[in-house]
């Protein structure tokens, strides 16, 4: 039973929270922080999982599990980690019914306990790469929730590989940043910018941090995966060393790279609209739903085996279908749920649909409502879904190359910014000062600094020479 | 590089330990009773989590999430619940660097939270059954570690439903009951028996808990899922309460069931044998491996050309096959290594297998080492292939035919169970008094109360007229 959505120019964070509710996909948990998953969310999760997992397991990559607790030493030994994560972790002090000698930490990421493993895996260059990852929750303080997006917990993967040598290490987080672009556009239907992050933004404990954003329907930048180049740092850190082909010893390179149900936020801000979610269809739980239209007892009977003929068919051709057939709905009101869940085709089929032998097919983006032939909604769907994925992805990218701007100097840019958002490109002296003066006038962070964008130009804060051009937008 | 394993049959759980290790399944973990599921042992979990998850959904459950922390006072409310759990659980009381005002137990199991949960999903009888499982970590405090059959942390699913009558939630248990007979036999090859537990076994807050028994190649059982039925304790407890047809108010009833990581060490400890593992091929990460025997270069790129299109012609089938192509190992020191980690069946690949077209093909179970013609070899894997499962399958179920004894007396039964193990089947009263009396001579405990067997005879404790037949062993 839909309510009527907060429109979302008036109020995008209230229609975000109405249609995270309103469509089932998760809700507060207890715990300060924490969600609850519904089901329908974590379908889309799932699909998710499985588009990530198989590009991981396609480029040689083996999950496995390490522990949820890290004693509390084994955080510290990496300095700038341990400051990045101390103040945002939770601790177990209390286990079988007495105190701990040593606090647990529940992991905010497992650099720390994979590293201190590592060290025994690794002895020689034969042990070497190792390329791993694993799917987990992880818990981070949050004071201010918001469902997806920012969570005490959440699930994720994490991957972690070690390297004999510094350029493997980043030709792998650089592939693992490609993996993130392609699930992000081919899969999640969000056009993604790629790039580097500045130092101030980058993860603790990594050389260079590696990450894709997108921009949302409000003109703000979601982050939407990292991938980090680690160096030798959580190498030097737990004492990860191997001997060389040469007899010596060396410490080895890492990277890490991580990807969380946080994107389950992504989508629905980049592709709902005032009716409710868009789901990309190769993601989406529900790619197909049949609505029955009929007044009498004679009538719903006909339509329903009409229905049940068509879901046969289309689910044996692979087509995630289901059949809407509560009695204590009207369809009105159904078609205005399925609306609400995002579902790529609604199909309405009434008596004299099914008498015509037709059916009445409603792209959920695209527009194109119109009665096809029963053979031709069999046939036809797998190409109208990617119709549907590639309208999803098309309306994204313009929206995108409408709210991205060229930054001629900070006043215009905090103008626009204060305005429709967007995203702001701008040479860049590549000097924190300048970085954190853009920060305090805009409230905007540098999202990514593109891998392949020349330096060319002044920098728009100080007007000295850039040594690169940034990508500027208020972020989640 | 595997080391010589002790035998089985002088030393089982040091065998145990070993097997772990040198397959490298799993190892201790640094927080207590933790541990690390390594990629071979976690692709074992995997295959068995497919298993499961493809059955959960074709019977009408759905995924979701709930959180890690269950606040304190959430899981003090059914009183039989908090009283099994609380010894065990783990409790965070800081988060974000400030003492917690209530302190947070990381689940032991969910069914506090989720019910907690389902009182404010359920309202009306049009919103039963709620039908969800989801796949998680949880923590039990041990101070005993053994890898995967005892951790403190494990990986488990858990399926929580709620349902409008009692019979229908009783049918679910016994469904889901029926899942888990079918995974541990069809897809895990070891042979269960099912039944329910007695008072004193059964899961604290269930009203009944059914669960399937394996026996080991030590003579002892293990307990290898189980599906409990709730009756309305948690509804009342949480007060889940629905208006049902007839406008009144009513506790819903419910069920839980569990399948844990734990099953990795049931699929070692029922197949394996002096040399390793011996893994079903429907769950084995790897189903066939081709071991390149050459000694000159020429030799060796004739016969990894020759490897390399049987792996494509095998995988092209379906097959999960690898190529061992090492060249710092010889072939006997591969062969060892891959009976240690229980490939069904091995390939031994030399130069004039390649030009006789043939190769030698080498079950890991039921022997018939011999030469094929390589079309065979493609032809014929997928039904070799399930000739060792069904040998798997028919030796344990042989073993346990064996190790199933009638107990006619309580000092037979002690003789017995001191000596080899196995399962004892005898009448019992029903009484606890019996049945711990038997627990303090034998150490054994009742594993399950078969559903279909008839009570006739007397306890073969205290001579009065029984009221079940139950199975006893020493069990994990």
């Amino acid at each position: 039973m839909p309510e009527r959505l907060p429109r979302q120019s008036e109020d995008f964070p209230a229609w975000y929270v109405e249609v995270v509710k309103q469509a089932g996909l998760a809700e507060h948990g207890y715990a300060r922080g924490t969600q609850i998953i519904k089901a329908y969310g974590y379908a889309l999760w799932e699909n998710m999982q499985a588009a990530l997992d198989r590009r991981f397991k396609a480029t040689g990559h083996e999950n496995l599990y390490f522990p949820l607790f890290i004693p509390q030493h084994m955080l510290e030994r990496e300095a700038e980690h341990v400051e990045g994560f101390a103040p945002e972790v939770a601790v177990v002090t209390y286990g079988g019914g007495e105190e701990l000698d040593e606090p647990l930490i529940v992991r905010p990421t497992s650099e720390a306990i994979i590293w201190s493993t590592y060290a025994r895996w690794v002895q020689s260059y034969r042990d070497l790469p190792l390329l791993y990852n694993q799917w987990c929750n992880v818990v981070r303080w949050e004071m201010r929730t918001r469902l997806f997006l920012r969570t005490s917990e959440f699930l994720w993967q994490e991957g972690h590989t070690a390297h004999a040598r510094a350029e493997e290490a980043r030709e792998e987080a650089l592939r693992m940043l490609e993996v993130y672009r392609e699930v992000a556009e081919d899969e999640l239907a969000i056009p993604v910018l790629t790039g580097r992050k500045s130092e101030s933004e980058k993860f603790p404990g990594a050389v260079t941090t590696y990450a894709i954003e997108g921009l949302m329907r409000d003109g703000r930048a979601l982050q939407c995966g990292t991938s980090h180049f680690l160096g030798q740092n959580f190498a030097r850190a737990y004492d990860v060393r191997f001997l060389n082909a040469a007899g010596e010893q060396e410490y080895a390179w890492g990277t890490s790279w991580g990807f969380s149900t946080r994107m389950v936020g992504g989508v629905i801000m980049a592709h709902g609209d005032d009716a409710g979610l868009r789901l990309p269809p190769r993601i989406a739980p529900v790619q197909v739903v049949i609505v029955p239209i009929y007044r009498s007892d004679a009538e719903r009977s006909e339509v329903l085996e009409a229905a049940a003929r068509l879901h046969a068919a289309l689910s044996g051709n692979g087509v995630r279908v289901r059949v809407d057939d509560r009695d204590q709905y009207r369809p009105g009101h159904k078609f205005n749920e399925w609306e609400l869940k995002g579902v790529p085709i609604r199909i309405e089929l009434g008596p004299r649909d099914v008498r015509a032998d037709q059916a009445v097919v409603v792209p959920r983006a695209g527009g194109g409502k119109r009665p096809e032939a029963t053979a031709a909604v069999i046939a036809g769907m797998a190409a109208w879904l990617e119709d549907v994925q590639r309208t999803l992805y098309r309306e994204a990218l313009d929206f995108r190359e409408a709210n991205t701007h060229e930054a001629p100097d900070l006043a215009t840019m905090r103008d626009g910014i204060e305005g429709d958002g967007g995203l702001w490109v701008g040479p860049w002296c590549g000097d924190e000062e300048c970085e954190h003066k853009v920060t305090e006038e805009t409230r905007a962070t540098i999202r990514v600094l593109p891998l392949d964008d020349d330096a060319a130009g002044t920098c728009v804060v100080c007007g000295r020479p850039a040594t690169a051009r940034a990508v500027w937008a208020r972020a989640y």
